[in-house]
């Protein structure tokens, strides 16, 4: 079990004295890998996921048997500069469509097997405009990385995150900018599908937030600053999975912004994570590069809610069923060429 | 039913006059994914995948409840020249493993809930070499084709088509050579894995097989004089599949060059296809764009079984689970932007 949450501190300490994975069980997975009934490596970046998956869970037989699908939502006050091209209700009127099962997060994680839960994160209190203010008070940050880290069943086997919240990605770019430097339009995208005009706005919000918090450098401090309820979350969960072993399937560019301030606290910080896909949002393969991770799937989605890593959560199930499922050349009496 | 494939010219008026998919169940589809509880073509790839799936069955709300995947193993006379890193008796010995449920696409087929079915053809009587002479009679071609054809399930939903078949990498280059041109080198390529000498003997068998076959021009006679009989009952699989309105995934490079047969006999044989994955086989990639197919996956795959094949169609299952399952912004309540 996890020890409960009780400071800042104890997160950033969470995170740097995070546990490895297994190295025995690794080099029993590579073991295995190279006696099952195939050519050597022509299962690709399936072999390479089944492995790591496998170092993770200590065991050279692995299984995933329970997933777990988390989307958290948040509400985000730079949504009055006109960020998005959704109103600001729709987070609210998504999170009941969450529960009553009609989102393609919940037709993706029924198709992976996975129990899903879903945290709104006091939709009624948007986060401050990061313009005007820090998006959080520190207790604000405490309170929805608990949120995020209380979420994770300690028996799940593999874990995606996702998120909903109007003007989200507008928060994620200003997390990337503060963290990785650039220029505001390197991070700004269309997110649900703002105009050429809104876009500029947009961008212009991103690199006044950025601007205002110029003192924040770490990571956590960024992320109280510019990110979001859900964001925040999403990191509490990621770092709570980490500290469990349980491996995480990244979802998109707000994802992979919440799991970067992570990688800012600790190098190691994503080491149990696998990127998922690849989205549509412009600057996703950017932040992806910065993290050091290749996306299983580019299928063009840009709809966050954790669906492009629970599509991902297929690919990996697949690898891991070859891996701990097929015969050895030596089972099957197989000439192994 | 379809109706049964006595002679090879009933074959290609099957190809010629293949039925087209439902145009108003296209635009039901379309008219649906719009409104979807999703910002416009959030689901990228997924739409696409989804209206294509639903225009072949009919349906603006199509399931996949019956998945087929049929593995065709064949023997190749040209593997006396040294073109593969395996000695040819791991054909059989793979099919041993196939019906053991001990290979790859086992795994995979089970993950997709798919009943897997299984064609050794003829393993003890080889094809005949191709760089002597015709690989296959116009009687052997017929039955191959026949296999394939009767092999797919009427009530199946989807099919994938994989094979097993020492050799048929050599055979899928020489029928790409020969209906696309360039020279050699550009199809042939590692197979299995064999080393940089074996590599250079495979192109030369390559070369001397189209050179020996030069008059085969029409895509039915090119996959008689360089295919395989496995090569072939795909072939007949997918026509068969075409016939039935069953949407079919594409596998690696030898399925594909299985598909291009066709296509080099009816410009649309191939509508009702969709490539499943890029291989790690160096020619798939340009293979696939001479069939104009974007495939889905590129995980450096290069096992055949339909193992890409199969994994895709978990991608395809969460396209049409989303499309079917999701609710519409006026069912759930949401503000549509």
């Amino acid at each position: 079990m996890l020890p409960d949450l009780l400071t800042l501190s104890s997160f950033r300490t969470a995170l740097t004295e995070a546990p490895a994975p297994d190295k025995t069980a690794r080099a029993a997975c590579e073991a295995r890998n190279g006696q099952l009934t195939k050519p050597p490596g022509a299962l690709g970046r399936l072999e390479d996921a089944a492995i790591w998956y496998g170092s993770w869970r200590g065991t050279d037989t692995p299984q995933i048997l329970a997933p777990q699908v988390i989307v958290f939502a948040g509400n985000h006050g730079v949504t009055r500069r006109g960020v998005s091209a959704f109103p600001a209700e729709v987070t609210g009127q998504m999170v009941a469509n969450f529960n009553a099962g009609g989102a393609a997060i919940n037709q993706l994680a029924k198709l992976a097997g996975a129990r899903m839960d879903v945290h709104a994160l006091e939709l009624d209190r948007p986060t401050a405009d990061f313009t005007a203010g820090p998006a959080m008070t520190e207790d604000d940050l405490l309170s929805a990385l608990r949120t995020g880290w209380g979420a994770v069943d300690p028996d799940a086997d593999v874990l995606v995150v996702g998120e909903m919240g109007i003007g989200n990605t507008t928060s994620a770019a200003a997390i990337c900018l503060a963290l990785f430097g650039g220029s505001a339009s390197d991070w700004t995208g269309r997110g649900t599908g703002v105009t050429d005009d809104a876009l500029m706005l947009k961008t212009q919000v991103v690199a006044e937030g950025v601007d205002r918090h110029a003192a924040a450098r770490d990571g956590l401090e960024i992320l109280r600053c510019l990110g979001g309820r859900e964001v925040a979350a999403m990191a509490g969960a990621i770092g709570a999975a980490r500290a469990l072993a349980i491996p995480v399937v990244l979802d998109g560019f707000i994802c992979c912004a919440a799991a970067a301030c992570l990688a800012a606290v600790s190098d190691g910080a994503l080491d149990h994570t696998i990127a998922g896909h690849q989205s549509a949002e412009g600057a996703h393969g950017a932040l992806l590069e910065k993290l050091g991770k290749t996306p299983l799937l580019s299928l063009g989605l840009r709809l966050g809610e954790g669906s492009g890593a629970a599509l991902a959560l297929q690919v990996l199930k697949g690898a891991v069923a070859c891996h701990s499922g097929m015969m050895t050349f030596a089972e099957a009496g197989v000439s192994a060429g």
